[in-house]
């Protein structure tokens, strides 16, 4: 259930961001690269408040399954983390459609109605695409180790949380949108990415266009390839 | 009184982004979103910082109704602290209006004018409108709740206080405002929006135009469903 | 000596951006208002992390001066105090012109190289720009206050020390910049203006222009007027 | 190895928001000083929390001769730490030029891609080129020195760790950005000068022009000399 409302209220206010930024007639339209990635790490740090003492707040299952490969989080909860991720980005994805409903009627630009739900390559070339959300999501996950001391225990609160102590985690995913996300666009999360390329997918959205299922398993791929790599590396150099 | 000194902050430094970036030949002149979103919840956290070990630093009466609603504030005291919200709210815009006042004499554009003072929607449609600040609002008291640890004692002093303390309140109104901000302005504060609004009607500014009661009550039922929503939801996850 | 240091070190920071944003030929050219007053902010941090501990960090002879009045610092240390800062302000100021020396050569508007060094008012008006700086001022001294819980012992170290510790004080100075420093570009400190100020007619910078003297005892007496207000009212609440 | 790898993560978040804003067709194209410094800054702060407590995080042969000086750090040390420095910087623009690969591929400019790896004198003029950077660097490491309260140990955690505690360098780093970069791009760092630029000068990029050999020993001399000057300051005042 924090797993839930956690991963609903990120991309409420993810997705959101990329609303304001991106659909015509907004109060924050064409605001910048500097909106958009201090928006989604604060909308990362506001779930973990919500979510984390619950939860350990993943809100990402290439996150939760990196952490069931170290060995920091029971495969028989994997699972059922990855439906209330999916779920909760789902629902996130729904209420930007409802508070930005005027603004995507008067968005003629498909790709800028896609953008708000799913990422998408810059330069489309799968290779090289899936090497960058492998990097992103390696260099998240990694850092989310250590950003625990490198001593998180197997409890439920891996991501070490108070308020304030979930401010290392925002600073984190700013600087991985500002450095990292010129390619694709830092999905770094399959379900950050999925969910809400579901939602466009049903949505009755005017001029929406196609939500480029093409691309749709590199964001998903990727990021559980870099955790992976992540709870590897992690594992090797602290066993 | 802390309260009353808080929101006069809270407001002074709130509106008064508004009259740099829009109000003509300012140095802060046009220069965006972020600046806006940013100096907005950095005006939250100085309010805070003042107001917090006194009076709790609400500055909001939804935010006064929703944890009275929680059972987390006494219902006697809802109505004092409504007063001194308002009143802070407009000797804050007061102040803004002395400060700029010879930018407000050099600007033509009514729009920019009352923007300074009150919310307004980027389209206009009352029940979408609404839907916003309910939204926006509801995302703010949750996360005050759990900002506490979801252990908020019914003290006078619920957000959490100490001056680093006041951070994740401040990171919540930025990420609000960014993400949520582009439909309505964020209110999500009926005396942030009414009590300035009273002064735009009041204060002999030239080119001031309408103070738009049309939309007034949009800015104070909103925040108010959605922190009642909040507050409801909280009682339900943690009786 | 502290006090020397930390002031130096906070106007090479801050005067530092603006040169780097108002100069010719510079990688921050015309990066706007949000670089400067983060500048700024982080600028007063860096200075408070390295003299709060010995000096307690005032870097403004009206923070000293409202301090003394408030029974907070011996008044036998305030000309010392006054000293140290309007040498280290001079000194930082002279730092800038050494590090944009060629860019200083290259730029042909007077108003540019005067503000690098010395604020001025966008629109003048003495006695609204007075109302400026007094306001500014009062701001900043009465959340300082406050920013150490209210309880300000007589010790070296008033303003609340370590590292993160220092962040409220940064947080408050950008949001001043932000909201109230569209009018006058908030000097909220004597020496900040009059020490670079001075620097400004001696050094023989090409194009410098005048110096603006007519302009130079507001952002020197508006602040000590605001940090005298703050400091009286915070004795009425706080006996 | 810890200093190997926070290292890469600062090279490859800190080359990564230059490739961002510099080369074409990317996310971030053109997004400004404020990105590239944010970035910059908390890209220290990554390779700080998963460096720190196993290395100290120096990054910087500037700074681990500076500490050598100083007495707090070991000579025998110094050589060691310089090789994992350099290897892991030339690591991270590697990981920058593959997952940048199209994006250099669509970019004519040379000076841009020079500039995703090394830094370059906005104004070339040596003598006032090096004194930047030994202001710079000067600044960076007098104020971590004192971030770690003055009292650094001869232990191998100079900096002063945890998640929340590397916030201060990290504002540090912005802040000298914002303010000192104007002139040459503070490297302020040899390693993150020269370990860049040799992959530039290996890789084969297209249009990639000359590497700029010329310039290359300012940003390796510069830095060096700041930290000494900071070493024998800080020495002074606290024997």
């Amino acid at each position: 259930m924090a797993e839930f409302l956690g991963t609903m209220l990120m991309i409420l206010l993810g997705d959101g961001v990329v609303a304001n930024v991106l659909l015509n007639d907004t109060k924050g339209n064409n605001s910048g690269w500097m909106v958009i990635c201090t928006a989604w790490g604060f909308a990362v740090f506001v779930g973990v408040v919500v979510a984390g003492p619950y939860s350990g707040a993943h809100f990402n299952p290439a996150i939760t399954i990196g952490l069931a490969i170290a060995g920091k989080f029971p495969w028989v909860n994997v699972l059922p983390y990855i439906c209330a991720q999916m779920l909760g980005a789902a629902t996130g994805a729904f209420l930007v459609w409802i508070m930005y409903f005027d603004h995507f009627k008067r968005t003629k630009d498909s790709a800028s109605i896609l953008a708000v739900f799913a990422t998408g390559p810059a330069i489309r070339n799968y290779k090289v695409n899936l090497t960058s959300e492998v990097i992103g999501a390696f260099v998240l996950l990694l850092t989310i180790f250590y950003t625990t001391g490198g001593e998180i225990t197997a409890t439920k609160t891996p991501i070490g949380l108070g308020s304030v102590g979930a401010l290392p985690v925002a600073i984190l995913v700013v600087v991985i949108g500002l450095s990292l996300g010129g390619t694709t666009g830092y999905a770094i999360n399959p379900c950050r990415d999925l969910g809400p390329r579901i939602m466009h997918a049903i949505l009755p959205i005017p001029n929406k266009g196609s939500s480029d299922w093409a691309y749709s398993w590199v964001p998903v791929l990727g990021p559980v390839i870099g955790t992976v790599l992540a709870a590897l590396l992690f594992l090797q150099l602290h066993p």
